[in-house]
């Protein structure tokens, strides 16, 4: 199994957002799609992203987007700008189409599908009739999704765009024989799940052992959680295939009082 | 983008409980309505309203109903009095449907929508076979909701009635230069969703202007949140189209210490 | 109504799991199933489980199973053991299929529907190629129960096996004239939902009264919510069949402070 084709008429639109799920803000952005394209699949990616958290959504979209069927659409919308001048935007890449903000939310994409074209939203043929100022995920972003799965074309939606906002300093560190990374989402599990991605301590794996670092406590590498007894800490490289520190049938967050932001080191020794 | 009409072998049915999203409630009404038309489309409005709290479903419903596809159905079910005598009822107006307890889970549509037709649900015929007295959801209002959408008419559920339980107090109270409402709803942003509505401020706005009250504190009254600085207060006419106190990029319920049920004021000044 | 049979090509996939609704977890699921079987229906059973709770997701599927349409696909993924060598399995009774873990998840399942074949999961060609070792919903059961919904053969999966893994201690003890049974889940509105039912109590139903005991405190047993005034304790057989000890419009698990396990008594007195 590999990315996946999809059939044409059951295009799937994944929404992901900040909104919860307490409120009635996702059910009616998918009313609001059904209504223009009554036979797409709509699928909740989450929307318990932390209320505001660009970095945190940006991170989640890239750990799992792959996951979805070809020509999938993505709605990511944390969008604290709301009702400002930041613009709102649709990225094409070769497997996929992505609809939200100009506010960064496609950063970690950007770094991993360097082949991708931005368009400006523009085109007000295509939104909601009357444009609320706080709430655009149903007035432009979900119309956009749904005419998109009935095939209108990206560049219809408004003109092409070469500066996409990217947010700085999501990558982790490298330096000599160490690479740095920090906590970008804690699942539900507790789990902490890092930026540290194999493909960056590629050149160092070959040669090398790594040790993993956090809080200046060591955490063994393994490749399952059974490696360790049941309470005990360990990393692995998770399903996302990011780095993921964990406790064997329990809590890292609550082991080791961990918050989203805290650094990870990876040291290699030959 | 008005009312859209929605295909008829694809019928929405948009459902808003208190049942929460932790227990199997949701997906066994859903099941039960997939069993009897499959070809469904079954949308999660809310579940995370307060456990009982009718007049806070009831608002939520008059905030955003109107996004939904014409033709939807909405079921309604937050029933402190399930297995009682309560009556069950089903709303036809002229461009949606409703079923829910006779509670005044309605009371805020039936302001809105003053042409309405209401039926006591009667024909067990509709029912599940075996009732509980604890899951009317399951057991009435689900398979009701699933036969209206396969095209089974209003009046073969039961007889018509006019006395609908109505919520008394509701609406805000006008007297002289001032709108008192109070606080229906807070989301997930800590935004304080007010039952104040425009219209009921229309002969003012004319020819004054408006100065918004809580707890003592005035309040900016604004167009978007970004008219404020991040971490000010403001309020504006929200998503639907009701009176908000927010805090730009932060929650006003935190700021001002609010629950449900607190008085918001509207002066106005010539 | 009794079991609906679904139509062929809308197969129904209710999904059970510890996974919760804050990570992409259960949306990466579902874009798997969707991506080989896009006709396929999904429903939430539940994913607020208690992490890592085994017990507690195979007495809720019990309880709700048997409101699913026939031929459901039922995916309960609680699992501790992910990437050790505890086996994964199939299990077809008359009505339903059911896919998990092999560590108990379906032992009430098996008390209920003694008439069962349960196959081993072994056939790569229907996992993901690459295979995590900490996401087997994703990398195995899904695509399993995707093809089964594409009709493939319980039997293609794998090897059929006499021993699934059946959990110890769940039933409840029958002494004298006493049932002894414990709480296994508490729903949203605190009510305690035990493993009491009334199969257990048949042959002294018939010639005497019985008595609920929870922390030493005698519960009445009544018919319905509104037969004790509000604010008070009651227990019924609840909307699963199962005893239920609840507080009318109000919470039993705040009232008498009980966990998951607290001990319930059916004293049965002629």
């Amino acid at each position: 199994m590999s990315v996946v084709a999809g059939p044409k008429d059951k295009k799937i639109i994944a929404i992901l957002t900040d909104f919860g799920l307490k409120d009635p803000y996702v059910g009616v952005i998918k009313a609001i799609m059904l209504g223009i394209n009554p036979n797409v699949v709509l699928v909740d990616f989450s929307h318990e992203v932390e209320s505001q958290n660009i970095k945190e959504a940006a991170f989640l979209l890239r750990c799992y987007y792959k996951d979805f069927p070809k020509d999938s659409i993505f709605l990511a919308v944390v969008d604290p700008g709301v009702g400002s001048k930041r613009r709102a935007i649709l990225v094409r890449t070769r497997d996929y189409f992505f609809v939200g903000p100009d506010n960064g939310i496609f950063s970690f994409l950007f770094l991993e599908e360097p082949h991708y074209t931005c368009y400006s939203l523009e085109n007000k043929h295509f939104f909601k009739e009357a444009i609320s100022s706080t709430f655009h995920a149903r007035d432009i972003f979900a119309p956009v999704c749904a005419y998109l799965s009935c095939g209108i074309k990206p560049e219809d939606f408004g003109p092409k765009i070469e500066d996409p906002i990217i947010l700085k300093g999501i990558s982790p560190n490298k330096k000599d024989n160490c690479v740095e990374g920090e906590v970008l989402h804690i699942d539900k599990f507790g789990n902490l799940i890092t930026n540290i991605h194999p493909k960056v301590c590629e050149e160092f794996l070959k040669r090398s052992h790594l040790t993993i670092y956090i809080k200046d406590q060591e955490v063994p590498f393994v490749t399952t959680y059974s490696d360790v007894k049941p309470g005990e800490l360990l990393s692995l490289w998770g399903s996302s295939k990011f780095l993921e520190i964990s406790v064997n049938q329990g809590s890292a967050t609550d082991r080791l009082n961990v918050r989203l932001g805290e650094k990870v080191r990876v040291i290699f020794k030959s």
